[in-house]
């Protein structure tokens, strides 16, 4: 997909408490997808599809994946991941879409999951914000395991 | 609860494509807490009440909570609200919790169920930062309703 130059690309490390963002692992990316195909984003089932599949970009573990869909427009879907979440809510009827990627983890790729969400929503244009999550340092080093 | 002079909010406008934010609706809070009760973030019941306690504080309607319990620590619960979604993540061997409040619509409280949960969780300190969310503004007056 082409990206206009409206796109953008923030990294907002605002007070934030590492110093060595290198080593930094709570990552949050907020992104806003505009333009994008209003039958895609009213369909439930493709939606949490391809969250499923954006989860699974991103190395990420889905460990529950809850859906809702509004009257008449727009879908909520958010997968609970090993690694935090994934979400998506979407206004087909201004064919616009909210996406949450929180991953925590130091070989996660949420980029992936975002450029692919953005290719299969069709957006034409984009936001992305970028913020790095405050951990405390010494839980970095630190995996999470599933019952 | 004490406020620490660590205890920081920020407000972070960057980007927006909004330039009245009085009539901005769609708000995410970001909140990281520290120094939690580690009983507390431990206790997947505990929080899957506090967090319905917290949407309705916010004045959300939630349509779905899932939760998932770690071992040997760790939570994380999610709230799937007509308005968005709540979710906490949790570390209770680090007495840390990420937490965010995504909010949409005129009369959300979102700040209120930010206080509820720093004190239901005993954080001796947090940082709050205030994402506004890019909607167009031609959404900015619809509701959504729920099926």
């Amino acid at each position: 997909m082409k990206v206009s130059k409206e796109n953008q690309s923030i990294d907002i490390y605002t007070q934030t408490r590492n110093t060595n963002f290198d080593r930094f692992q709570g990552k949050h990316l907020l992104l806003e997808l505009y333009g994008c195909n209003s039958d895609k984003l009213n369909d439930e089932i493709f939606l949490r599809c391809k969250i499923d599949n954006a989860s699974k970009l991103a190395r990420a573990s889905v460990l529950n994946l809850v859906s809702n869909k509004f009257e008449p427009f727009g879908v909520t879907a958010i997968a609970l991941l090993a690694e935090s979440h994934l979400s998506i809510h979407t206004w087909p009827e201004s064919q616009y879409a909210a996406i949450d990627i929180f991953t925590c983890g130091k070989n996660m790729l949420p980029n992936l999951a975002s450029q692919f969400l953005i290719d299969q929503l069709e957006a034409t244009n984009h936001i992305l914000k970028i913020i790095n999550r405050d951990y405390p340092t010494y839980i970095e080093n630190q995996t999470r395991t599933v019952l």
